[in-house]
């Protein structure tokens, strides 16, 4: 599609998306590979047939995970996990586009994504207490705290109750509400005014977002100070100032 | 009162149930046992003739300490550090029911559970400047800025004044606000949902919100994936799946 | 200008305040003095003709820094780091009252604030993104997602877009909202307040507001009842328990 933006769906829209173990192990596979992808520049992570995600399907992975031995679920438990943290180091900004139903692994995709747009129709629920297990999964724990607070947060870990997404919008989940029917051209939207670079910087961005995470403040303070210093060093930061001076809008070219 | 509910009230409605120094003790000691107790599920720290707590008492309480020296003060302020931190490692959820009057330890008590319940009269101040005291209380300092935000947290502790039921709300410190009169009802159901399981599970969430505090985000996912598959391998896992196969609602055992 | 309250403002209003080399460096060191100095309790940082502030200048600062070696570049953004380093280590609760612009450097300064005032005017903005730089500038990564949020601090550092002050007190970016007219009245009516004291108590909870950043939380906890101890030997300790006893309000005064 548009240049520099990949577009990512999972493709049952009939059974509302669900995954699989080969689905997290080829978005897993595919996150990793992104990060020495410069043909992309941004990802939507979109929703398909009016959902998002019903996330690990309970005939495909909960019936044979009962089944397995401590060895094997922590294979899979690192699998998942592994998905999240390709998605948090791809070095590009992802956006989740989020419609219908996004519940156990798919809420966390959401969460895992960088931004989130959604319409009145999302249902988010962190569900894992309803299959029987604890809300902490794929870093749920860590994260969601970060985005709506730490008590609403325990609330829908430990009732695996629907986010509203009039809610979810109050709350921090969602940078914005849209309709239904524009969603797609409202995360393009965003994707193209955000793969318009600096790309390179954006890549800093999100490594320092994630790096600075339980830095204490004069560590993340200096942190920042050496990785702004390499972006001075781009040639983007150059155009900048050539097209200020020039009155212009820059064009950035990601180096 | 209900299967596996533990209902908590201070006891002197007609002070607005002030701690002492035998109180903090109780709670901190009781909070303690709870780790090993399977019979309580869910804790509801409820009020007590319209209020919820006043606080450290000022007779009781703030003269003995003006009367102490460095030894004897430290022991005090670690005994309170020690009932924050056993209500956070009791390994059970912990709903605060808020009505009226909730101040200073009363205060600090809401912050440390996992949910909060309102009613639209409850007034809440994390009141220490007020006593010629600092804000960092039993880990306020730490805890309210990841309930509300940093901003709103400063604001709260150098001023001293009371956050409105209705601030509360909008800003995530409470859950829900309720009216008055069903406060009890509401705080219960939320309890009966929540002690209905999975127990063990919910265990770990708690276990994990508080493990994660300060873990880089790639260290709080590996700990997550071995949480999790400690949990798939709980019976409670299997009744989840086999009660959906049968398509019938789990019940839940906590084993 | 009022008892122990300083009140500081960049002054080329005609330029909507442009921060220079000369200024970052002026005010990391004012910042840095003001630690030691007891007569100052509380500092307003205040806007001028209407505007906070432009930010770094684009002819002053961007231009020789397109021109610099990694050893300079990394002297300017370690300077301007340290401008917020003093402004978190000086002691004294800082409150900004933004008006009109407050872009990039400008955004950092009332961000690294302790409490934040705005008028309906206010138009606040992260805005690196802009001329070709990262989101990580000043801490910017570290704190700005603790005051509104991850996702949404995200989607500002990456779209380097205005936040309206309606998004800003909704967020908890901004305290509170106040008309335009009212702004230096109601940013010193709260100074008052605070710097009313208790001083020593207050530089506590600054210290520890910064202090337990990345802490665990058995570590916060015992960290507050250290420095809890410290505060119940101060004589303002002392006498907020006598003017309570003798039903009159404290006078603090800072020891």
């Amino acid at each position: 599609m548009s240049e520099g933006i990949a577009h990512v769906t999972l493709d049952r829209p009939e059974r509302k998306n669900p995954l699989t173990f080969e689905s997290y192990a080829e978005l897993r596979d595919w996150f990793r590979d992104l990060a020495y992808d410069d043909t992309v520049k941004v990802v939507i992570f979109g929703s398909n047939g009016g959902n998002f995600s019903s996330g690990g399907d309970v005939h495909d992975i909960i019936g044979p995970l009962t089944r397995m031995d401590m060895k094997q679920l922590l294979a899979f438990t690192r699998m998942t996990g592994d998905l999240v943290k390709a998605i948090l180091n791809c070095g590009k900004p992802v956006i989740a586009a989020v419609d219908g139903i996004c519940v156990g692994a798919g809420a966390i995709i959401a969460m895992a994504s960088d931004m989130r747009l959604a319409t009145p129709a999302a249902k988010t629920a962190f569900l894992f207490t309803r299959v029987g297990l604890a809300g902490c999964d794929m870093g749920a724990c860590a994260i969601l705290p970060r985005l709506i607070g730490q008590g609403r947060a325990a609330e829908l870990l430990y009732s695996g109750r629907s986010m509203t997404a009039e809610e979810g919008e109050r709350w921090g989940f969602y940078n914005r509400l849209v309709p239904s029917e524009t969603l797609e051209a409202d995360a393009l939207s965003l994707a193209q005014q955000i793969a318009a670079g600096p790309n390179f910087a954006h890549m800093m961005t999100k490594t320092m977002l994630a790096q600075e995470w339980s830095m204490g403040l004069d560590q993340a303070i200096e942190a920042e100070a050496q990785a702004q210093a390499i972006c001075m060093q781009t040639v983007d930061f150059i155009r900048a100032y050539e097209a200020f001076v020039a009155k212009q809008r820059p064009v950035f070219e990601g180096d």
